[in-house]
């Protein structure tokens, strides 16, 4: 399982004012204690700024680089923050995220290209969201086609089926399982990733829900997530989804994550 | 989800020592609390006594009866306390279970029909147990078909597929998940269950890689299962599972079950 950190985002209240405070520590150990968890990569939001998103974006990524080097996850709605995030991240970085909305891809594919970052692609184009779950999944297929016939590697692909709230509709949860399922089926060379917290906006007992729903999705060949890589049974639940998914050769890590006493009080 | 509660089965220690001593309230109390925490079904185990199971079947129906009114799931490798069992356990009755071996389904069969009972009917055959997960299908597949040949109703159907330690093998997890959903494809009126426990066999933390898989288990179409009902946790994975299978219109069991204080403690 790849996994992406998503703890240093501006729109998280205790972010917002460690960043507007230069609060670098606090940065700095969220940084090192989502690497040490296992995040593969440490995403950096600094949207929350509207109007100096940049020059916020790189001070977090400075930030962040003197602490860990991790890979980063340059993480904006705002295209000219994504260029300057990549251009400071360094090697091995994510894009996060491009959609099948022209503007935006047209924008973003040259920048890909050019940093050979990997990029979670989301199943949006310009018509917006709709109810349909085949209409969500024909969107995605014909990104990853076009991703793929603009020179970006399919494993550099991570195509997120665009999580909605499951509380609103019932089939939110199931779609999304099945575009997992049917990208899983139709293109074997490209990840699936799911920003899954969405999926239980509006629920009580909200980690329970994401716990549970990345355990369905990995049933359904999701291989990355973004999620928060310090909540401990969220790992666990990973690590278990993986050995039942046949994914973790004789329970091996499900086992040493036991022997290094990661799954205590877990029942 | 269809529940049979697993807890009053002679194979446990406790189970077996209370039979012998004939301690009622020690087998009532667990009766009540697995009926009042969901159980659909009670099952009722006494495998442990070989030479005397029909006589302890009989007094532990019957001290189950007095308790509660919940319907009985009559769990037994010998046919003759099966039969037994039946007879006594009233409605509604689940026979646990059925195999594809000729002549323990030639035996049973009739009871089956006799009881209008409900059955478990396990991907078994003469041939014994095989790594090919085809073939556990394939043995699934033509034992639904001679059941409703012989006359079952579908629905009275719940497939199980046989359930073996994924710390012997990284198959017997996926693979199992794969025939649930094969059978949801395949036949869409029978019910899926799955005795979940024997997937932890061998495992640290059992009751977390019980909760996970039958999370990913429901996301292929697990419609019941033979477990703990007192473990909270296990049920709020499946009430969280169910919501995102999209089984929970407005996801209304799930957040009663949390107006209800059932998931307490859960993240």
């Amino acid at each position: 399982m790849l996994i992406i950190g998503e703890l240093i985002n501006s729109t998280r209240k205790q972010i917002r004012k460690a960043v507007e405070e230069k609060d670098a520590a606090f940065i700095q150990d969220l940084a090192r204690r989502q690497a040490a968890a296992g995040a593969n990569w440490v995403d950096v939001n600094a949207g929350a700024f509207a109007s100096d998103e940049v020059e916020k974006l790189r001070w977090m990524i400075a930030t962040v680089r003197e602490a860990s080097d991790a890979p980063l996850s340059i993480d904006s709605p705002r295209p000219a923050a994504i260029e300057a995030g990549l251009e400071l991240a360094g090697a091995d970085a994510f894009l996060n995220s491009i959609t099948a909305e022209n503007d935006r891809y047209r924008t973003l594919v040259p920048l890909l290209l050019k940093y050979k970052a990997r990029v979670v692609a989301l199943s949006l184009d310009d018509t917006g969201m709709t109810e349909d779950m085949d209409k969500v999944y024909a969107v995605a297929d014909g990104l990853i086609k076009r991703l793929e016939d603009d020179g970006v590697p399919p494993d550099h692909i991570f195509v997120d089926p665009l999580i909605r709230p499951v509380s609103t509709s019932g089939e939110y949860g199931i779609g999304a399982l099945r575009i997992v399922e049917r990208i899983t089926t139709h293109h074997a060379a490209v990840h699936k990733i799911c920003g899954l917290s969405n999926i239980s906006y509006g629920l009580p007992k909200r980690k329970l829900v994401n716990q549970v729903f990345v355990a369905m999705a990995i049933a359904m060949g999701l291989d990355s997530a973004i999620i928060d890589p310090l909540d401990p049974r969220m790992m666990a639940s990973i690590l278990a989804a993986e050995a039942l998914a046949g994914k973790d050769q004789f329970c091996m890590s499900y086992i040493t994550a036991e022997r290094e006493g990661k799954l205590e009080g877990m029942a």
